[in-house]
């Protein structure tokens, strides 16, 4: 149950409500808000006059469900919109890791040529092993937001671990919780305190109701630019990476409220399979799309059978327009 | 390692090959071809001049293999070629059951209306319950038949067992094996022995290995009239009926040489979801889709929760030809 | 719900009471016991008069639950009964595919020495690739029937699809239904109509629901003579070839009447987890195990890294009874 | 490869070795170790005379693999030994969450009845909603300290996330990683500088060489005081909350060097499976054990339905000591 309190309660009485009924109150800018996990159904008619709206449901979400608000919210990403009214597809490629300046160059190259906006790039991996490449950490993030000032690119980079939170907040436009890292209720929370854009990727173990309540993190903490991406489960097929979950895409777009972003290089761990995926991606109308694309996959330092190569992705780029058109959508 | 034999080379000694390298033999129209799975990489120089071809490879597959093959097999359905150079996805649809003539007659006109050519409907149901319904069985059968007669339309239903498997081969027009009877070896054996089209549909737990393997019992048998269906596998995600993988679609399109068919109906469980995974589908580029749709849903004996409407349907139907166009296929 | 009516009430009458409540009808010796699959929760008050009891539940399960019959149904193998108040654990034993007359002589000597009743192996194997040893069919059976007459052990041995399931219902003391064939209702259909006992084994992709469906099949159909195995799922880890879901096992032992039989050789893949596992499996308190053993292992035709060989088998035999009688049941 | 260094090699001229060899350097005691995940498979003969042993191996494991050390490490748990030749299986239990003093005081007892020596007790509850119990924090770190202070209880307890990792440390005497938090490399890297022992729960969606992966952060960063703990993986199965992989305990078993925890209560989620899998985890022969207990499990503000009562628990323990014997093991 989430209830709206009147304009004019004060933040004595609704603590006191929220006290009463054992709710989470959030604070907005202009109004108050008890989120209720109780299983309780009602609210006393004592509280009648105090009360703008309630919103009773059943189901496993709250601020991110379409019972509470029926529409996709819009996100800034940079310049460009994505969900609410805007149609707006939004293509964010580049390097699975910041690697050196010359490679981020020429990524950054590559999409203004392109006419993309939004550059990725890791700089604190998740490996799964210590001794692996880590990232260049702190010294990436520098040559990011070098790009950010060069060539006026939006750029997003991935939090692995809380240890660098703070970093990625500060130098990254969008910061992107990674897949083993989206449980951790510190990053969230840390995430919840700026207004820069979130996006939060499904863990590959994770179910969508687990999934969308790392975004109740973030968006009951006050911040309520949060994206979804679904980047692939691990199932029981080992031929690919991952398993991309488009049926859950469907299940997200259906009852939740938030942008939804894929990534398909990541799903898929092999370059072959990444355009036919991409354009079934867009032909979901989705609300954007995380590519890698290195300027020399074989030589990369992680991830490199996924990566397209520069000549791969211009070649998919050329054919993602008209499957957009073809759902009503805009590849930005 | 698959090797052909060249032609005159007569059965008595093709048999006598075979034993000598332990390897499968197959007879083609025109000449022989032996499959070895031992791991053996050549064949004895002394075969050198009875020899046509050899192809060694380390995969999983044989003659569904690209690298035996390096082209998508065309495949007849009716008067429609799927696979091969036809850039065509054809589009099979009907009820999950066939449940009596009136609905019957009613999806059919529906097809007809929407220039459609393939009718989908089962008559033996793999029902998970022995107290639900089993579906019409011979007589199913029979009104399938009788569309195919007064409507021209190409039909296809399902083998649920091997006790009714003669009855589908007779009155259908392609085959189609369920995902819950893929591995059983009378079935794909008898499928073997016609020339009719065999979809064979991926069970919810199949690697796509073992997918390819059953194929080749049909292939291995002497019919290559063979299409896989991938219809969604099970994971840990419950809030979606099945995981359509389209990953494993773009591993099959890029290692096998058989034309595949994707099912979003069952994968998704849920009509909502219908009409984007259908798009998604579409702009992977596939051979053929199967779409349940049913006069009524809410009244249907089985998977009610699935079918669209016919409303829906055709509505859906509008939206496809511009995203097959996008990536260069023909709705048929 | 289940209704059980009055002794005394006659076929005509039971049936009508059925088709009036659309249930399925069930005749057993002395009455006739009626299952509704509609959700239906009471009986009209009108056959008060006609009804033995009636049972409501929720669950997905009707004859093979505790709700409809509160202990472990007894089942005979041969000489011994397992479950009821038996306290027995089966060790059922042998080699993944009878190979020859000499081998399953071997396997049935090393039973013997042990005090081990009875005897499994394969005849139809349901291999993945056609290109593979499929088993010696008729001829496997024959020598199973042999080691039957000849030294008085009990056999097992697995239908794999519905060619043989005669053969095997003829030949074989138990029939086995492969964890592949599981779903097929004809092979189940002809469970029914013997009264020898019936092990199904749980497919990899099974949910426990439809594996205790399946039992339904058999059981509604005229066989009381059930026992479900458990042999491993299908899950993301690949170092082993399966996961023993233990945990279903718990949810079995509490909700179905069935006895359990378990299969570590199957579930784990490789002969050093197996001591373990069985040991863990006999802790469990469970009903039966299925352990493989060859006489030579490497040369096995089917599953070669999975058994044990006769003197591996000897030294867990040895281990065995003490971890049994610490649960209060007895090794045979 | 893993190269260790003849003692007496300096700190530069094994940085120099290291960096050469492009390997990871760590620094023992007494010698240094290098690790190398090249893919190397021999060192240039020009060290020979500064290296002590190569340890060269193909598989996913380094410092924890049976062929770098083939034995169980022994780690100190309080007063006990697990691992190592002490053929201990330590039991540990206690609720869920410390939700006040006067519920850990009666676990305490209860334990301390049992002549059991460590108690467990989750201060930072790794909630899926934000909106749930969150645990009582610093304040529940305090409540066990003083129980093992008051009482002499060894006590663990769960990281959540990083924000509160240097107090855990801290206040707890042995570190828990929880499963969602084990890829945290920032975690782990903050448990490899203290000497206490680490318990790693594995992921539910971990495979095994991911989940050894996270032990060889805290081995080469300098804690050798690892334990692994399996809980349960999620599958397709959701009748049981997870489903306990004992097939992956045997891997770790034959493969690793470390010791091995279950904790059958998260896996199950239901109470009534946990006294048969808790013997089957015993008769596995593992080093120890996870259950957890309440005073009121109904009341519990986190995991009501899995946790045991008291008197559940007492009759479990009892159950317990002869089924260790029965694999040569000693409850403790």
């Amino acid at each position: 149950m989430i209830i709206e309190l009147k304009k004019g309660i004060g933040a004595e009485r609704a603590n006191q409500i929220a006290k009463e009924n054992n709710a989470f109150l959030i604070e907005k800018t202009d109004k108050f808000v008890l989120i209720s996990s109780s299983g309780q159904k009602t609210l006393d008619p004592k509280y009648n006059d105090e009360t703008l709206a309630t919103f009773v449901f059943d189901n496993d979400m709250q601020l991110s469900s379409r019972q509470y608000l029926n529409e996709t919210r819009a996100v800034k990403i940079g310049n460009v919109t994505i969900g609410g009214n805007s149609k707006n597809t939004l293509l964010i490629a580049g390097p699975c890791s910041v690697e050196s300046e010359a490679q981020i160059q020429e990524s950054s190259a590559l999409l203004k040529s392109l006419n993309l906006t939004t550059l990725r790039g890791g700089c604190y991996k998740p490996r799964t092993s210590p001794y692996s490449f880590q990232g260049l950490g702190l010294e990436g993030l520098k040559l990011l937001k070098k790009m950010n000032e060069e060539h006026g690119l939006t750029v997003i980079t991935e939090v692995r671990d809380a240890t660098h939170v703070q970093e990625v907040i500060e130098y990254s436009d969008v910061i992107q919780v990674g897949a083993k890292a989206m449980y951790d209720q510190g990053i969230l929370r840390a995430c919840a305190k700026t207004q820069k854009p979130v996006l939060i990727k499904r863990g590959f173990g994770t179910t969508l109701q687990e999934f969308v309540q790392c975004a109740e993190f973030v968006l009951s903490g006050g911040n309520e630019n949060v994206v979804l991406c679904e980047r692939g489960i691990r199932t029981f097929e080992t031929k690919t990476r991952f398993t991309l979950d488009l049926c859950g895409v469907s299940y997200l777009k259906e009852h939740t409220n938030l942008p939804v972003v894929l990534d398909p290089s990541h799903a898929m761990g092999h370059a072959y399979g990444v355009p036919d995926l991409t354009r079934a991606c867009i032909a979901m109308g989705i609300d954007g799309l995380l590519i890698e694309v290195h300027p020399t996959p074989k030589l990369a330092k992680s991830d490199a059978s996924q990566q397209l190569n520069h000549e791969e992705f211009k070649a998919l780029v050329k054919t993602l327009q008209p499957v957009a058109a073809a759902v009503g959508m805009n590849i930005v």
